[in-house]
């Protein structure tokens, strides 16, 4: 039986200002992304996020970005190997004080917009983030934009690894997602997202927007957390994959 | 024979900017007390701290400060004891990364600065702060003011905690020290203040700005880091209290 | 005819956090106080803010705030006179930019939540907010808790100043605002709220907690501007305060 | 009789940190370029580091740059043309309240780092730092990279500029600076660097390391402020510029 992994971002508000319907949306993922006070996220929101996610048995992991809160870690930034070592060192830490503190293990580590895009094409960033990974916690899994560097570079630190694929993104005939300052960067029909994801679950393949199908691997589905469309998707994509006999649930027991 | 422990502050630079001689101070002190982004300090001043007190054979400690780099985490900020659980947690946690990174282990915690003060005089606080640091870990060791309620919640929180006194600053009657704002707040002349030590840890006593004597105990000295006479107080202080039969050493093994 | 100004703090946004209902609630203030990026805003939405109030025709303030973006500003720090100082020149000059850039003038400062509330208190910290006010644009208007040590020490300093009044705050005998960790800190029903701000405007009194009339004078109103109801009150108090005879219009012309 | 400006960055102390040779720079340069906060400095260090250039009779500009103080500006930044507007109108702004306190008038921006380098290349960034300046005050003046898209994009605008050469920095055979990760990108002889801007003041030529003679108009010249060596060099360069029948003063009278 088909197996995959729901993940979505999460603790992601900072100090008076919320972002995120993270209560609700915990009750349809398995996988729970956690800000780490870089990009978004602060010690309070830390505490309380993983506080939630361990009630209802979601499973934790990091969510390092960079250091860029006006930015939300979205805009690329020109930090080197050794910096995105030493960022990615100290958000995994900051994080597991609270699991520690909690009671509840570490599953994975997703690094946060930008750093996840830029790592996703520079074998020498995500060379660099898998060792920060390795070096915290070699039992930690890395998720990676599937196919990208950043998965190699994870599988090469010897860390166990998990393909991420988009439910919403459309992809190119090299397996890129497409820009998002292209029009057709977006699937807007939920159907149609379903059932890319369903797809490449089953088959392993996306149609890319060339026409022709890419192959790759989906361990972890990517799930949006903002707004009352991301619940409503949530939803119906956990009910439809299971109804295609699609097991959802965490890498780890 | 009697010992204590001789304690820095570290790792206090942060992005292009250096304070302290670090690597020097390194010599003479047997634990560090590692800033850890908040007050001072950043990702990979905390990656390099770490490596080069582990290298000397220096035990390592979790230095948190406010949110207040601008300040330099000196200024009193009225931050729940929430707030103070939350910080503290956050802070030892990303400290912790580099320590795993490297293959050590943390053996204290030292609040910094504003926090270190205001903990002193707050059971509250003092509380939340022990409290943050028992269930990230219960090994860790507290340092706290000699005497003050950051000792004391220590100890109620189950944790091990070291009384700390400071060469150069003069006390009050009450145990106290003086405030900076006085004029006498500091001790000019390095025999005095290393003469204070030595009875600080053989008889329990120091004798207050008002004559009287005051039983403190003195498990641990804060010696500077920062400047040329730093260098040079440690280095005789060191020597001293070897000469006064007192074992200089840090307290986990 | 009594006249009285409406005021409301805006453009609190960050990044990507939206905070406030600013373009609704511009409809019925006729003061803005801007955000400066210290306690929240960011340089963009302090454009689009100053913009959004000037096309709508409302005089537009400087909200200088301490510098703790987690804490939004509302926790007290022990910032020292001349860091006050420093602090409102630079957040003035900084939305100042954004003024002569859409070229309009700025009318008044308004000091936010903790800065205002410490400066209430100390004739310290006003005389060292004046003094910045001042020396950076001796037309502005200061405005300051309705009696409190900032208006006077606007007085002293030689600028106009305006006495501000809260319509959902209950008073204390000595004219002081109830602190928000009572119970009846606040006034839950409009139609009291409105009543309160009548006869504050009408007869320069408020009836106190103790049962007593306090003496105030009530230049401006602070209005919320967060949530669904701020914007019905805001509506009804200005319709109220018109019905009352009283005109509502900023100060300057 | 020629005539040149010398300029140097200022300001760039933060907290407790700090750096540069401030003080003793001023004496020798004609223009400063004062950090506003972002990347470095702070309000307390820009007021001091304004009145300071004002007593000593240098010209102040503004020296904007990204927010990334853990960086100190200089890493590359996506950010968009709208986002390097704002930040420039803010910083101008920030810095002109200090000035206008002290009574002086602001002459000049020089943006900083990687926001000078990224603009130096990109006509869309530099349009936008242009218009954020000319919309500020039409009378400042625009600094940047001799024939760069900085100096074209205020032209365009309607700005005064002023070309900016290096005298320590080797050229490209297209007037660009050698890239500071190539070996060559330094002139460690402080004769031959001397030598560089006096032929570029004189003859708008300079050598590059391709062996051809670039053209390039030379209104001011970079000095840096850190270190001993700084300040020794600044002193040879001035007493050498003289010696050389050039002219050494700022651009506003």
């Amino acid at each position: 039986m088909n197996q995959v992994d729901l993940n979505c971002d999460l603790g992601e508000s900072f100090g008076a200002y919320k972002i995120g319907l993270d209560e609700e949306i915990l009750e349809f993922v398995t996988s729970a992304n956690i800000a780490c006070g870089f990009h978004a996220g602060d010690p309070g929101v830390m505490r309380k996020t993983v506080k939630m996610a361990a009630e209802k048995g979601v499973k934790i992991g990091a969510h390092p970005g960079l250091p860029d809160l006006a930015g939300f870690g979205r805009r690329n930034m020109a930090i080197t190997p050794e910096e995105a070592y030493d960022l990615v060192v100290y958000q995994i830490g900051a994080l597991s004080g609270f699991l520690k503190a909690e009671g509840v293990t570490m599953q994975h580590v997703k690094p946060h917009g930008a750093l996840y895009n830029m790592a996703a094409q520079s074998r020498e960033l995500s060379d660099a983030i898998a060792r920060a990974v390795y070096q915290t916690d070699p039992e930690l899994i890395l998720f990676g934009l599937a196919g990208s560097e950043l998965v190699l570079a994870g599988e090469r630190a010897g860390l166990k690894t998990a393909h991420e694929v988009f439910a919403d993104r459309t992809y190119q005939e090299d397996g890129t997602l497409t820009s998002r300052r292209q029009n057709d960067a977006l699937i807007q029909d939920d159907d149609e997202a379903v059932g890319q994801v369903i797809r490449m679950v089953k088959e392993g393949k996306v149609r890319s927007l060339q026409g022709t199908d890419v192959s790759l691997k989906a361990d972890t589905v990517c799930i949006h957390g903002d707004g009352a469309h991301a619940l409503h998707f949530a939803k119906k994509i956990r009910r439809e994959l299971r109804a295609a006999d699609i097991k959802v649930q965490a890498f780890s027991t």
